[in-house]
C-alpha cells in the first residue's frame, strides 16, 4: 500500500478542503444563532461556502459553476450539516467559532488568490480583478449575512477582512505584471492575505472607524 | 360556440396561471404588511411571481427569461396588483392568505418539476438539477422576503415548504432515469411536491428545529 | 490653448458624472447612518453607483460591464470614498442630501432612458425595455439599501421615483416606435423622467399609499 504523498496539489486540495468547510460552518453558526430550520441551515451554509465563487462567475459570465461541475460538493455540505445539526451542542458554538478562524484565513487567501488570476486570465484590467478576488472571497459571508438579515458583518465589523481580500489581489496583480510563475505568484498574494488577516486577529487590529466629526 | 374541452395542455395552462397568480398575491400581501407604496407592492408582487425562475435562468444562463417572452404576463401582474391595491380591504387579507395554499402548493409542484426538468435537459447531475427546481419553485419567496427586510420564511417557518420541493424534484430525477416519458414524469413530482405540501398544511406539520443542545 | 467646447456629447459626459457622484454619494451617506467601516462604505458606495446599470446587464446577457470596461470609474470611486470620509462633517450631511438631489433626478432621467434604449435595440418589447430602464435607474439604490438592511426606499418612501422612470422609459418607448431621432429620443424620455422627478420634489408629491380599509 502507498501512502499518499504531500504534493503541491494534494496541499492545494487539503486546503481547499478545509477552507471550504470553515465557510460553510460559518454560515451554520450565523443560521444557530437566527435559530432558522433544517432547511435555512442548510441553504445558509451553501450561501456561505459557495455564493462569492458563483456571484463571481455570473459577473464574468462563466459557466460551468464549480458546484455544478463537481456536485459532491453539494453532497458533502448536506453531510456537514447533518452532522452539526445532529452533534453540535451549545458549548462547541464559541468553540467552532474559534477554530474556524484559521482555515477561514487560508480560505480568504486561497480564493482571492485563484479568483484574481481567473479575471487576469480573461484579460480584465488590474483593479476589477482585485475586485472580482475580492467577491470570490468576501461575498459568500455577505450573502450569509443577508439571508440571515444582517448587516454584512464583513463590512460593519471593523476587523481588516475585505482589506487583506484587496491587498493579497494586489499582489497578484503585481506578480502578473512581473510574470512570475503561476504557483509563486498563486503563493505569494494567498500568503499575503492570509498572513495579514491573521496578523490582523492577533493584533486585534482595527479598520479606522468613520466617524462623521462635527 | 365550441366549448373549451379539458386537454392535458389547458389544465397546464390553468395550474400555471392561478400558480403564478398565488405567488404574486404573497408579495401584495407581504407588501400591505410591511405598508409598502404602490411601486414597492408591484416590485414585491414580481419578484414573488416570476423571481425564482429567474433566478433559475440566470445561473443556468438561460434566456429570454419568460417574462421577457411572454411580456403579457407583467400586464396581468400589474392589472392584479391594481386590482388588489383597489378592492382588498382588511377583512379579505387572512382570508387571501388562505386561499392561496392551494394554488401555492400546486405552483410548488409544477415550477420544481419543470425546473428539474430544464436542468436535467442541460444534462445536469441529479443534486444539481433537484436544487435548480428548488429555486425556481422557492426562491421568488425568498427574494420577496430579502426586499421586505425579513429572514425568508421558507428558511424560517418550520413548517416543510422547500423539503417538499427536494422531495418532488428527486422524484422527477427518478423517474428521468427510468425513462419515464415527459407527462408521467411531470405528473409524479409535481404530484409528490403537492401532494406533500398540502398532507402538511393538513396535518400541521413541522421541520424537527435544530435546538443547539448544551 | 484651446478651450472645451460644449458639446451635446461633452454635456452628456457631464450629466453622465455628475449623477454617478450623486448615486455614489447617496451609498456614502446611507453608509454613515448605518456607521459601516471603510470597506462597507466603498461597497454601499459603488452598489449605489453601479449595480443598477450591472443587474441590468447581468439580465440581459450584456458584457462587458461598464466598470470593467471602463476600471477608471472605480479608481474614481474610490477616490470620492477617500475624499469624503476625510472631508465630511456632520453639518454637510444634510447639506449634502439636499445637494445631490439635482444630480441624481438628472440620473434618473438619464440611467432610464439608456437602460430602455439598450433593451429596445436587443429587440424587446415595450414593457419589457421600460422595465430594463428602471431596474438601470432605480435599482442601484434597491441593492444599497437591501446591504444596508433596510426596506428600500424607493418601494417604501411613497415619494415618486420608480414611477417617473417608468413614465420616462414609457415616453422613450413611443419615441422609438414614431421613429424620432436617437437624440431627440433620449431628451424627451430623459427630460420626462427628470422633469417629474424635480417637480414631485418641488411639490412634495405623493405615491397613493395603499392603504387597506376595513
Amino acid at each position: 500500500m502507498q501512502l499518499p504523498t504531500l504534493t503541491p496539489s494534494s496541499l492545494l486540495s487539503a486546503v481547499e478542503i478545509s477552507a471550504t468547510a470553515a465557510f460553510a460552518l460559518s454560515g451554520l453558526l450565523a443560521a444557530a444563532r437566527k435559530k432558522l430550520d433544517a432547511v435555512g441551515v442548510c441553504v445558509v451554509a451553501g450561501l456561505a461556502a459557495f455564493g462569492g465563487g458563483t456571484l463571481r462567475d455570473v459577473l464574468l459570465d462563466r459557466r460551468p459553476f464549480f458546484w455544478v461541475e463537481h456536485p459532491n460538493w453539494l453532497w458533502a455540505l448536506l453531510a456537514l450539516c447533518a452532522m452539526a445539526m445532529l452533534l453540535l451542542r451549545r458549548r462547541h458554538l464559541a468553540l467552532t467559532e474559534r477554530a474556524i478562524q484559521w482555515p477561514d484565513a487560508l480560505g480568504l487567501g486561497l480564493f482571492t488568490a485563484l479568483g484574481t488570476q481567473l479575471a487576469l486570465d480573461q484579460g480584465l484590467s488590474g483593479i476589477v480583478a482585485v475586485l472580482m478576488g475580492m467577491i470570490t472571497a468576501v461575498f459568500g459571508g455577505v450573502l450569509r449575512d443577508i439571508v440571515c438579515n444582517e448587516i454584512p458583518s464583513a463590512f460593519h465589523d471593523h476587523r481588516p477582512y475585505a482589506v487583506c481580500s484587496f491587498l493579497g489581489g494586489g499582489v497578484m496583480v503585481l506578480a502578473h505584471g512581473l510574470d512570475w510563475s503561476e504557483g509563486s505568484a498563486l503563493l505569494a498574494a494567498a500568503g499575503t492575505a492570509t498572513g495579514l488577516r491573521l496578523l490582523a486577529l492577533w493584533q486585534d487590529w482595527r479598520l479606522p472607524a468613520w466617524r462623521v466629526h462635527r
